[in-house]
């Protein structure tokens, strides 16, 4: 039996509407699982204490849209939209990742940084580049952290440099990503093509076939920029909407992470229902770009599967105790500035979506429930000072309003502890 | 001769249009007023050298609008707009205030945690109570800031144990505390009444008279949220707006700070611009609350003055480093969501509110053009890492962007240094 019994002001979600909270409580791992939060030590399981008295012990958080080239120009550039961007920053820095050298360096600051923070999953786009994403998945591995690794797909409308040569040279190269990858167990390759505008309908349909036959998960982007839209318009003028062109070919399903999702209309969200279709809600980056903000408690009241993003580096921050505060933020303005039919995001619903609401494409990933894979953080928040004591759900929004002043002290992914928290 | 000279990687605003950079240059400081900076150490002034070279140096930043009593409930009740909020979170806090053993444990805290922080400049509200606004005073006295701290003013529409029996009772109390603040050098009291709704208009009269007699600066708060200013309609029936009725009862004038200034109609935009009046743009606060977003690159194209402030608790945050990007970024929806007329704020813009845009309310502040007073931040980022090395204009969006991340490590306010940073 390899488990473990961790003490301390335990909070999570199981539903959007309400945060469970047990102060001096004991959340118990057996085998990688969590047996659930306890009041009292539950001695009959005969499992040593990890004593984290006093501490928030929180869900590993869950990234379901980062960019992992990105990260080295984070926080700069960010006076374009999202089209002049792609081409002045990002093209020109994931173009450096087919030097290998470069990229093992650049990967390491990324992952070495991520092991630090609140979030234990990512679904995280490489870059074109095999080997520098077979590194990127070798470095999430030997983390301890748990990722869909994806080699990025574009085979039209960028630099030559990260041009693939057609669409079957691009499907051949991400086969052999894929089977390089075969030796991972917290890694799992992840199909990604970039969006449609770099990627040919032949390329998006053999993507799409691939995910279905070998069950594959898939990541792409959706809906995030006006002028972006427009073009896919012109790129698919078969498709009836930017989500349908994913729809029909073969691109979207329940194993799917779409980013974004700013400006989809009525008939395209109830396509992402249908489809059982993940949305990375990216709140941070969708302001940096300017692009807007996508209506993320009416995507949650229609029943749609929503977890956040930090998008870097569209966004700066890769914690999702940031992208909570963010994403309430944002859905304010949206409210006050642009429509009061949708009501702000609160506060526990932004726990939700950054543990649980993510976390459910892992699967039973995000919550101390029995039953869940065994990821939690202990944050010392001992930094945030007040004069006056905090039940723990006051930590916990203190914790994501001053993520940066709150340690992540230590932190376990499947019942393994992460190195480097 | 007292004075010394700061190497490091030197930036500062002169406009809002540029940022001036000298890598490994040399800031010099004698009797509390800058020399200016030099590209080699200038060995003719005979200054000792403070060497910081490789870390970032830059003016101390400026804070317009922050209410010190508000600092221990920040990141909390963020789900109410402004009068709901006001009801149950600010006026129970503040009610606090009357008890000094809490209020110099409080103040404190708050006070060591600015000290550690990018700002040497604050203009704070305290709370009605005078022995606790002087010990406010105090605290910042010793601290090494600058600082103007406001005795709160209220004779309506606030709960008992925080209203003030009479509008003149009230003028008394602050003659009081003017009077007990008058040892102090680095700090100066202003007049501050809370705002409209809790001030009448005779004691609003009274302050106004009271700012033109001893020419004391005044601070107040100015169409912030929409009821507030429905209500300010019906509670001054008598004015043509919310500014007119400041300006009518001379409470708007070249001393007045003046927060927020979300909804101002062009009318009362020109009423401000006429008074000389600054603006204390608050982004976080008008967020956090759901105000909106004010349109701050109008507000500077038409020559007003703006600076930046906090405005904690409504704000979480005191760096001015963030309400930088949160100004950059709320200005971004501001122009997606709302109004395309009024375009976004530039970081360099935002890096001029927070220093020298906000600085000339304290006079030659905020720069370290020859003259100035010699405020100083020297910053470590060395924990936001790169593959690649940074020019000092990046490195410095990088450390609004990730300001948490990024250490005061010592700063100086008038050419003295600042303890706790």
């Amino acid at each position: 039996m390899d488990g473990f019994v961790l003490k301390g002001d335990i909070c999570w979600s199981e539903s959007p509407n309400e945060i469970k909270a047990v102060a001096d409580g004991y959340a118990a791992c057996l085998d990688g699982a969590c047996l659930g939060v306890f009041q009292s030590y539950p001695e009959s399981l005969a499992l040593p204490l990890v004593d984290m008295s006093g501490k928030l012990v929180i869900p590993g958080m869950v990234d379901l849209h980062v960019h992992a080239p990105q990260y080295p120009f984070r926080g700069l550039g960010l006076d374009l939209e999202l089209l002049e961007w792609l081409g002045e920053h990002t093209f020109a820095e994931e173009g450096k990742y087919g030097d290998l050298e470069y990229a093992s360096r650049a990967y390491k600051i990324f992952v070495d940084d991520l092991a630090k923070g609140p979030n234990t999953r990512a679904c995280v786009f490489a870059t074109v580049h095999e080997a520098s994403t077979l590194a990127l998945m070798d470095a999430f591995e030997k983390s301890g952290m748990v990722a869909y690794v994806g080699k990025v797909n574009m085979d039209r409308n960028c630099p030559g440099n990260l041009l693939e040569e057609s669409a079957e040279a691009s499907l051949e190269a991400t086969k052999r990503v894929i089977e390089g990858s075969s030796g991972y167990s917290r890694v799992k390759p992840m199909l990604t093509p970039r969006f449609v505008p770099t990627c040919s309908d032949e390329l998006l349909r053999g993507l799409g076939e691939l995910s279905e036959r070998l069950g594959l998960a898939l990541q792409s982007h959706l809906s995030e920029n006006k002028s972006e839209i427009e073009w896919v318009k012109r790129l698919c003028p078969w498709s009836e909407s930017y989500t349908d062109a994913y729809w029909k070919l073969g691109c979207l399903n329940s194993r799917t992470v779409m980013a974004h999702c700013v400006w989809c209309t009525d008939f395209e969200m109830d396509l992402i229902s249908k489809s059982g279709a993940f949305v990375a809600h990216c709140p941070q980056s969708n302001i940096n770009l300017s692009s807007g903000v996508a209506p993320i408690t009416q995507y949650m009241e229609a029943g749609l599967n929503v977890g956040l993003g930090s998008d870097v580096a569209g966004g700066c921050h890769t914690s999702m105790l940031r992208a909570m505060t963010d994403a309430v933020q944002a859905s304010k303005l949206r409210w006050r500035l642009f429509d009061q039919s949708v009501r702000p995001l609160r506060l526990e619903e932004a726990f939700y979506l950054a543990t649980k609401g993510g976390g459910r494409f892992f699967g039973k990933v995000g919550s101390f429930e029995p039953g869940y894979e065994f990821d939690a953080v202990v944050l010392d928040d001992s930094e945030v000072k007040s004069p006056f004591p905090m039940n723990i759900l006051d930590r916990l929004a203190r914790a994501a309003y001053f993520c940066d002043s709150v340690s992540a002290i230590c932190k376990w992914a499947r019942g393994k502890r992460v190195a480097g928290a």
